[in-house]
């Protein structure tokens, strides 16, 4: 059974399942989500998740959505990204909080607003704390790297996929990856792991879509 | 051996894991964090919490933080919040983890910033930006709890209780019960539950001690 990922190139919510799912070697497939035009909110859409977000999958009767489930479940599926002790599997749950919280949660709405959004609608007293709280959580990140190849015991974990993933992404959001040398380090290891793939050659959608 | 939980009042997220704890059945006790004077960052906190945030447990010899991976461990030792079948558990994650990104994400910096910010330092475009996306999630909440007394299964779990967290503290953050039944009846069935007690009186620190 195909597992889908209903997902657009453009969400870093969707490209941590997307990544999770691409170097699981589960069979897995994108159905894309037009979310630009609404289609997340779509009574369609809403019956696979009603919290009106990407990314959600479908496999077989069962459908799961936030990236933090999706992995979780490839975990269940196939024993990797969940950490190998019970003191390893707290501290994944505990940076794939903290990234829903502190980091993408910034990050998110910070690159839409600088990138996606039309500049009329682009208000800089709400990028400029939107930053201030993404530069807070990026040193926070940086220092948790120092000396670790990983955040989360030998190998890559929830907590690493579900960290890295607006990283990725090209658009400016402020960040720059050479002013944080453990972050340009741990994402050019993750970089070099095999099936690793950028998020618009991985899930259907991308800027280049609506130029 | 009794647990020590490091908070303060005002903190939503702390109230969380003490309103779990409380609840659980579990000895613990409040040691409190000066959060508005900086003890959160400060090098001893750091040692017990590297992402200087509150809330953390010490239990014996282990030390945990984040709010969810807290009630995740007493779901460990009392059984209590985790859901019944491995489906209850993944949408109790999937809750924990929405509250975390789309619910208290917002809701912690807006009350922070129109009650605990020096007015001077309120800016109303952050507030209006932060307010459209707390009432947002509280539609997507008001409608998860359409004909149900909790949000997983039939009694209460750990995403009742992060999603219910801020919304039991009293200063001002666009939030009024009354607009929403349905959450409205849910938070009085957890006012209902033996052993609830409001955010002051569970944890040491509220606004008054600075008044």
């Amino acid at each position: 059974m195909t597992i889908q990922l209903y997902c657009f190139g453009e969400s870093g919510h969707s490209y941590k399942a997307a990544l999770a799912l691409e170097l699981s070697g589960l069979e897995w497939e994108p159905k894309y989500v037009d979310f630009f035009n609404g289609e997340a909110r779509s009574p369609e859409y809403l019956k696979i998740n009603a919290m009106g977000e990407c990314p959600a999958i479908v496999d077989g009767d069962l459908s799961l959505s936030q990236s933090g489930v999706i992995i979780d479940y490839i975990t269940e599926k196939t024993g990797k990204f969940g950490g190998k002790t019970p003191e390893e599997k707290r501290e994944v749950l505990r940076w794939v909080l903290w990234d829903n919280h502190k980091l993408s949660a910034q990050l998110g709405p910070l690159r839409f607003m600088m990138n996606f959004l039309p500049e009329e609608k682009r208000n800089p007293e709400v990028i400029a704390f939107l930053t201030g709280r993404t530069q807070a959580a990026l040193k926070t990140l940086e220092s948790a790297l120092e000396g670790k190849d990983w955040l989360v015991g030998d190998e890559i974990t929830a907590a690493d996929l579900s960290c890295c993933s607006y990283l990725f992404y090209p658009e400016p959001f402020g960040f720059t990856r050479s002013d944080w040398p453990n972050i340009d380090t741990w994402l050019a290891r993750i970089e070099a792991l095999p099936g690793y793939k950028i998020p618009y050659d991985l899930m259907p959608g991308s800027p280049a879509d609506r130029a």
